[in-house]
C-alpha cells in the first residue's frame, strides 16, 4: 500500500511522492498526519540543503512539529487507542546510554530525529512512532496547537534551563518564533519582568501582545544594559536567554546579567567562533546554559495549553494545506516580515 | 514624644496606649504605619497568650503584616527617602551566623520576629525597621496589598520549596489564607493542575475564584488518592503542599504522591507526633520539605503584584479603622466562616 | 542444555536443581557467574518467604549482588566480548515511563529486579542480562569486589540523597552492611564529620576501621543529640542517613540535625507507621529524602574502587563456595554477631 | 601605640614601617598574626602595581592568606577568646544586599578585602577583624596550614561551583597553587579521575604527588581531547576546571567535556577576549559556571585539614620570616620553577 509524501530531492526541489505505507511494530502507533508546523531547520534544509555537519545526501522527508490523530496501535501498547489525538515528540534517543539513564535523553548521542539527515520527518499522510513519544491531546486542542508543542517544548526548556521562575526578572534577546515561545514560557512560569530585544517590527509587537513587561528595539548594547539595570533595580538581570544567534547580543547579555545571573544560548551562531570576556563569567560569577531541542516537555506543555495559561494561537499567522508543503516553505523562507509561524494541515 | 500603640495586655486584653516615639538609628527608617493585617498568630497570642514555647510574659504590640510610608531615615540609608511607600519584612536576622551567610536567613536562631515574644509588632502610628528589610511599593499597589506581601512571601516560599513550575501537579491540603496564598504562588508559578483539598465553603468558593482547577471537599482518603490519581495520568501529584495542620491530610498527601514527589510542610500541627508511614519515604523515594516563614520573598512579590500576575486583594474580605484592632481581632477569631483576611488600615 | 541453580522452593527448603541454560537475545549478554553477595532480603526471604508484599508464591533463585564472566554476547552489543569480567547492575526498567524519562529509573513501577518475586536471581551458573546492565570490571579488581558494587551503591546514592559533599557533618544511625557502605561512600565523598551510632560490637569495630570519626554505641536519644552538637559547632548535623529502621532512630537523627538540615532514609521500618514531630520539619525546615536502591551508581562505584578510593574488601567477613547457599544463607542469618558480608564464590 | 606592617609604596618599593595599633570594635577580634601566604595577586601588586581596574594609588599592607592568634576580644564576641588560634577569611561582605541576603556573600558590591585597594591586608603585627569571618583552628593544624585556608577555599569552591563528587570525571587545565588546591579538592570530594594538564616540570611532579591520576604534559588540543576521550568511556569528563587564564586552555576543555558537562571558570585571563565555540555550549548543552573568590568554605576546610582528608603540607615549598616579605615577593616573583606557594611567619 502507498501513501503520499513530500519529499525534498534537493534544495528547493520538494514534491509530493508516492513512498510505501509504514506499519507500526510493537511498541509503536501508526498517526494519521493532521498538522505539522514548518521550522527553521526545515528552510534551511529546504533553500541550503544542509545544517552544519548535518547534509542532505539523499532524497529526505521535512517535517517535525506534528500532530495527528491514531490510526492504529502496535503489540504492547495501552494508553493509546485508535481515534486518540496526539502531539508526537520527534526525537527517539537509544534508552540504554548513560545520557538516556541519567534523565538527559536530549543528549543521547544516538538519538533518531524527525527531519534530521538521514531521518525522515511527517509530511506524510501517514507516520509510524514510538507510543511513548506519543502524548495524547485533549479534545479542545487543535492538531495546530499540537504541532506547537514543539517549538514551545524549546521554550519550557529554555525557561527550565535558566532557572527562570516567580519573580525572575529576565532578558531575551530576539523575537523570532523561539524567542517568543520562551516569552511565553517565562510568562507562564512567573517571570516579574521579562524584556525582549527586537528590531524587528511584527515580531516586536507580537511580544508586547504576548505578555513581553518591556521590548527595546535598539542594538546599543550601552543602552541596552542601561535600560536593564533602570527595570533591575540596578543590579542587573536574573537570566537571559539568547534566541537570536547574533555575537553581540551574547556579548550584550553578559553585561546585563547580575552577578550570579544565567545565560541561556538558545540560537546558533553562525560564527564558528564568537570573542567573548570569560573574565566576567568568573567575576560576576556567571552561569551558561545550553538548550538542545527539550526533554519531559511534552506533558507540561499539554497541562499548560489545556489549562489556557499558554495561548500558542496567536503565533500561527498563516496555514496551508499539506499537499501545499512548498508553497509554506516558500512563505516561510521569504515573507519573515510578516509571519511567526506557518503550518500546514491535512 | 508619644505615639499611639495596640498593646496586648493579657488574653483578650488589647487596648490603645500611648508609648515613646522610635528613632531611627543608622541603617534604619521610621515608617508611619498604614496597613496591617491579621495573622493566625496574632489571633492565638490574643486568645491563649501563646504558641508553643512562645509565651506573652508581658505587654506586647501585635502585628507583622505591614506597610507603612517612610517618615524618616536614619544615617547611610540611600534606597529610601522620606514620603516613599514600604511593605515591611518582619523578621531581622543576626546576618553573621552560619545560617545568616549560607542563605537561609529565616532559620537564624537569633531572628527578631514582629509580634513574636519577646518582640514588639507594629499595631502603632510608628515603627522603626531596618532599611534593607523595607521594601518600595510601586504608585499602584495600595497599602493594604502591601501588607498581604507577608502572608503571600509564605505562598511564594512554599511553592519555591516544592520546586513548583511550569506544568506542576500540585495538592494543597487546607484554603484558610495560606492554602490560598500558596494557590496563587502555584498558579503564578505555572503549575498545570491545581487540586485543593477544603470543606469550609467560604474557602472552597475562594479557592476556584482565585485559580484552583479542582476542589476535593471529601475528607476521605481513599477517594482524595483516587481523584489525585486521576488527573495525574494514573502516577500521582509532583508536589503537595499540606496547609491544614491534620495529621490525616499529611498522610494522605503521602499517598497522593508519584513515586519521587515532594511533600511540603506549611502548616503547624497541634498533635505532638503524628504518625507517618516511613517506609513510603524510601519506596516512593519522597522528598519532605519544611517551610519557616521566607526568604528573599519580598522583591518576588513586588514584581508580580506590580505585573498583575498575582491579585491579593480579593482574600480581603472585610477592613477595620487600626484603633478598632480588638474589633477586627474578634473578627478574626470567630467568623472563619466568612473572612479569610482582616485588615486593619491607618 | 542444562544448568546447575539454587532453587528456594520455600522457606528454608533451598537445594541445587538444574534449569534450562538462558540463551541471549539481542542487546543482552550471558554471565558465567563468579560471585554472588547475600543480602538481607535474601535472607528474609529465605527465612519467612516474603518481604511486606513481596512473596515467594512459586519457587524462585535467590541472589542480586552479582559479578561474573562475559560467556556469550547477544546481537548488536559491542561494548563488551566474551572473556570480559562484569557487574551486573540488577534492576531492568521498562526505559518508557515518565520516570525512566526523568532520570530515575529506580522508580520505575514495571522494573524487573533479581531476587524479587516473581523474578529469579543470579545464584546459578550462568544468567542473561541486557548488556546496558553489565559493567566492565578492571583486571585489579576481584569478582567478590564486584559483587559488593551492588550493596556500595546503595551507600552512593545515599550519599548523594543526602547531599554529603566537602565537609559535610553526617550522622549514621546503625552500622549493618548498609550503614558501613554509606560510610564508606560517606568518607569519599569529603565528610568532615562522620558520627556512627551502634551498639553491636563487631559493627562498631567495623565502622571505626572504615573511617567513622565517632562511633556512639549508646542509644539515649537526649545523650546523642548533646554528642552531635558537640562535634558541629552547636549547630546540629547537615546531614543525617538512617539505616537502621528503629524509629527512635529516625526521632533522634531529627532532634541531631540543624536548621536546614537533611534526614535519609534508608533502612525498612517493621512498624507500619512511626510518631514522628512533624512540626520539626516546619520549624528548623528539614528536608527528608527516600533512599530506593541506586541509580547511576555502577560506573561510579568502579572508578572509586579501581583508584582506591573505597576498599570494600574489609566488609567481607566470610566466603563459600556457591553450592553451599544454604549454609552462607544460615551464616547471614544465624551469625550477625560476627559477619559483616557473606560471599559465596563460583 | 605603634605596630611594625610591611607597606607597599609603589611597585617593588617594599618596606617595614610603623603604623597605629588597631583597637576591636563590637563583634570584631585583634588578631597577632602568625602566618601569611603570598598569593599571585600580591606579586601583582607589588611588580605592576596594578591587577586590572585595581590600582595601588596610595600605600598598602599587602596580604590576605592570614592565620593568627585572638590578642582582644570586642563586646559582644562570644565564640573566640584571647589565645583561641584562627584563620581569617578576608573578604568582608556588606551582609544587607540581595546578594548577601540570597547566599551569594562573595558577589557582595561592596565587600572590603585584604589587600585589595583601597583595603589593607595582614603583613603587620596586629590586625583587627570581624569575628565572624575568623575561625577557630583545632591545635594540631599550624598556622602555615591555617594560612592556606584561604587558597584552598578557591579549590573547594571551584569543586563545588563544578558539582564534583563521588566518582567523577574531572579534567583541570594548569597546575599552579590554585589548580593544586582544586586537585587536592576534588580529590577530597571523591572524584574518581583527575586528569591534569600542565606542562611544568615541578608543578607536574606535585600534582602527581597530591593525587592526580594522570598528568599530561602536551598541549596539543587533539591529543588533549584524545586523551580524555580514552579516560572516560569515550564520553567525555563531567567537569573541566579552568585554572591557567590561557584561552586555548578553555577552547580545548569545551572539546574533552561529555554532552551535558560543567566547564568551571578559576583563573583569569590576560586577553580581554578569547574566541569561544558558542555552539558548543548549544549543541552539547555545555554548563560554564565562574568562580570568584569562595564562600562558606573555612568550617569545611578546617574539617578536613583536622580530620588529616586534605594535606596542604606539601604546597608550602619555602618559608620566610615576615619581616622579609619583600625577599619572600621576589622569590614568589622569580623562582616560579621551584615554588608554589612562599609562606612568611611571625
Amino acid at each position: 500500500m502507498k501513501i503520499k509524501a513530500a519529499v525534498l530531492e534537493k534544495p528547493h526541489v520538494l514534491g509530493i511522492k508516492e513512498v510505501d505505507m509504514p506499519r507500526p511494530g510493537a511498541g509503536e502507533v501508526l498517526v494519521k498526519v493532521k498538522a505539522v508546523g514548518i521550522c527553521g531547520s526545515d528552510v534551511h534544509y529546504y533553500v541550503d540543503g544542509r545544517i552544519g555537519d548535518y547534509i542532505v545526501e539523499k532524497p529526505i522527508i521535512l517535517g517535525h512539529e506534528t500532530s495527528g490523530e491514531i490510526a492504529e496501535v502496535g503489540a504492547g501498547v495501552t494508553h493509546l487507542k485508535k481515534g486518540d489525538r496526539v502531539a508526537l515528540e520527534p526525537g527517539i534517543p537509544c534508552g540504554s546510554c548513560q545520557q538516556c539513564k541519567g534523565g538527559t535523553y536530549n543528549l543521547c548521542a544516538e538519538v533518531r530525529f524527525h527531519a534530521t539527515p538521514p531521518y525522515d520527518g511527517t509530511f506524510a499522510e501517514y507516520v509510524v512512532h514510538p507510543a511513548q513519544f506519543a502524548f495524547k491531546l485533549p479534545e479542545h486542542i487543535s492538531f495546530a496547537e499540537g504541532a506547537m508543542i514543539e517549538p514551545l517544548s524549546v521554550g519550557i526548556h529554555a525557561t527550565r534551563q535558566g532557572g527562570v521562575g516567580l519573580g525572575s526578572r529576565v532578558l531575551i534577546t530576539g523575537a523570532g518564533p523561539i524567542g517568543l515561545v520562551t516569552l511565553l514560557a517565562c510568562k507562564a512560569a512567573g517571570a516579574g519582568v521579562i524584556a525582549v530585544v527586537e528590531g524587528k517590527q511584527n515580531r516586536a509587537d507580537m511580544a508586547y501582545k504576548l505578555g513581553a513587561t518591556q521590548v527595546i528595539s535598539t542594538f546599543d548594547s550601552d543602552k541596552i544594559v542601561a535600560e536593564t539595570k533602570r527595570l533591575s533595580d540596578n543590579y542587573g538581570f536574573d537570566t537571559a536567554i539568547e534566541c537570536s544567534g547574533a555575537g553581540p547580543a551574547a556579548q550584550t547579555a553578559v553585561r546585563a546579567l547580575k552577578r550570579g545571573g544565567t545565560l541561556v544560548f538558545v540560537g546558533l551562531f553562525s560564527a564558528l567562533e564568537v570573542p567573548m570576556d570569560l573574565n566576567a563569567i568568573t567575576q560576576k560569577e556567571l552561569t551558561f546554559k545550553g538548550v538542545f531541542r527539550y526533554k519531559n516537555t511534552y506533558p507540561t506543555a499539554i497541562d499548560l495549553l489545556a489549562s489556557g495559561r499558554i495561548d500558542v494561537k496567536p503565533l500561527i499567522t498563516v496555514r496551508f494545506p499539506w499537499d501545499k508543503v512548498k508553497d509554506a516553505m516558500d512563505c516561510a523562507h521569504k515573507d519573515a516580515a510578516n509571519q511567526i509561524k506557518v503550518m500546514t494541515e491535512w
